[in-house]
């Protein structure tokens, strides 16, 4: 229980004081994503308490973003038009100093997706990019080894092997100077030299479309709700989706399957209270 | 209680008698919408009565709009290749005199939105325009203070300032020779003289995404099937959709949270029978 | 009784069996879809025990096909650089020898559709074309009596007319070299030569979108997973989405409406054992 012991160093109430900004602000976050899971990822903000609007025109991105207070960037089914206006909308979003989270759905599915996702590491810097193990692993080897969404074999990211998760996530951190987050059975959060693991969630998440879309939806409104501590607001997001997760599995029931799950997941983001949050939450650091 | 006593003046069956039409006609919508919410708009339809189809590519929208009965235009997720196809779509519609309904989403928040909006309404005529007050205003006044794709603050629609937004909604009408619904709070319907207030809904109904785009496809769906009583139709529309929120909102349950609100919303437009939303309809005339 | 005869003869266990490999083999689908029911396919794909990748941009559907092992190609919401896809990942797909099914979605609505249709099956080869009876109709025939994406009346499939159902069904196969699946009340699963015609499933499917769309799915997933049987596994496909709106309807509770039971539905295709479904399955052989 090493992450009980963490939990009351890091403070008890704070994860939920966090989530607390995220339900009072109401920010606005601009998202840019795929068609797969966009009305998860609208749905998943406004149970958060963000407020989403979703524009991908080149016409009007630079205005959207201009008006919104977070960008939220996910390749998942990207075209050559949806491209030109992420590079338009990051720059934008860098020039006033947004939060801007990355989700490279895919990376290492085809050369497409790599250099997408190349060049907006490149050309703009992403607050926080969030991904599967594969697809980090893919942005800092070049190698990639993803089974098109999925995490490869290999790297579901067990506690075995989770010290090299832990060094490859830090090593991206420092190279691309942002905070990165690696799903999978434990969750690793670095940046260049600090590292949180989180134990909350549960295999059924993989069951269903969109759950790492919708988390890194909810880590776009928590460091978008708390500028001055984005670090531990992606802790809190991170360790609420998958406190989320094991909430809609307690509520199961017999002949329910993988929609029924989906509702009681979205539901549990709606519903959950900063303290069920804090006493929920299992983590350590590193 | 004004809106009983109107209620009765205006005939107790009335309503009921505008769904059964909807539900017995099942006439064909043409919906060129968002892609954010498209899955629930095709699914509200199908639980009124109606049938949807989705298609926006120049190559054939103007065969689609031809071998429906209604059409629907949301601007939602706008892109230049989705505004020709609503030029060539409402067009179209307009020769072949069938209804069509915009829904402006967004207006305001982008120059993009605005031109769509403007050139839409100066080239083609509406049978209604419905959006949020911010949005109305929006196409009215020129001065847009949209948040996103949501109402501004002090656009809410409640029944401080409800004159304000009725003569603003008389006026558009008059303008563009529309019937212009405002929703809110209280939801405005206006022609260039006379209004309805609908007091139905609640506020959880913000809490999802697609309610107001819904709302639409339903006002389209019944407007459609009751050509010679479009204004009363749109009452029963807007009566019926807040109405379908309450009984919603009825059956919650001790943890159920927004994504279950949204599946018995749907589920309670496809089960009302005409004598709930005759006796549940509470709206009054001005 | 005639198909519970067949179904011993056919034997027992086979369909489960098929459900089995499935479930064991998780293979992965290239999908390149409509925007309108692109999340209920996902959601499909996963409850089935495949995995699902979606992805349209001419610069990496060929790759995508490569990394996967079947294809499922759906016309719901076409456009030009749609089209185009399409048109690369079946060829690649054919190389591969990948298993391929196509969904006409709207045959018969426009010009556009019935020329995308009619170009990809003069120049790919289809393992299996699923359509309802109209849209099927409109490939063979060339005259479409579609009602939008609905079945045309009088082509809903039931018992009487089924023998000329059936003839068309086998004719087209001839022509085309595919296996082909005409769906309505009784649904018509034809080679060239041999007929398996399935009474599962309930009307109240036709009540939400996506019903067909993921059936299509479902069948990509079968075939991907029992390359040796593919007749048999597109015959436990269909199978099992009728006996999963059984299931789903058995489970409707006063005031369920059609949300509910999209609910249900997908549920009942995540949590079905290979002995529920050679105990519900119904189907003969002609």
């Amino acid at each position: 229980m090493l992450w009980h012991a963490v939990f009351y160093i890091f403070g008890g109430l704070m994860l939920g004081q966090l989530l607390n900004n995220v339900r009072n602000k109401g920010v606005l976050i601009h998202n840019i994503t795929n068609y797969v899971t966009v009305n998860d990822v609208a749905n998943l903000l406004l149970a958060s308490g963000a407020r989403p609007i979703m524009a991908e025109a080149v016409e009007e991105v630079e205005e959207i973003t201009s008006i919104c207070q977070g960008l939220y960037i996910n390749i998942g089914t990207l075209t050559k038009d949806t491209v030109e206006a992420m590079h338009l909308a990051v720059k934008k979003a860098n020039e006033l100093n947004h939060p801007v989270i990355l989700d490279p759905v895919g990376m290492g599915a085809s050369k497409f997706r790599n250099d997408t996702v190349n060049s907006l590491i490149d050309q703009a810097k992403f607050t926080v990019v969030r991904g599967n193990v594969s697809e980090i692993r893919g942005i800092l080897t070049g190698v990639c080894a993803t089974r098109g969404v999925d995490t490869a074999d290999g790297d579901e990211g067990s506690l075995e092997g989770i010290d090299e998760v832990i060094a490859m996530t830090q090593e991206l951190s420092k190279r691309i100077d942002s905070i990165i987050v690696a799903t999978g059975i434990v969750d690793v959060i670095s940046n260049k030299d600090k590292t949180y693991l989180v134990h909350n969630g549960n295999k059924r998440m993989s069951d269903i479309t969109g759950t790492g879309c919708m988390l890194s939806a909810l880590i776009a409104a928590f460091i978008t709700s708390n500028s001055e501590k984005v670090f531990e607001s992606i802790l809190a997001a991170v360790s609420m989706m998958g406190l989320a997760g094991e909430i809609a599995m307690n509520k199961m029931e017999s002949g329910d399957g993988n929609a029924t799950f989906r509702v009681r997941l979205i539901d549990a983001i709606s519903t959950m209270g900063a303290q069920e949050l804090n006493e929920g939450a299992r983590y350590e650091c590193r």
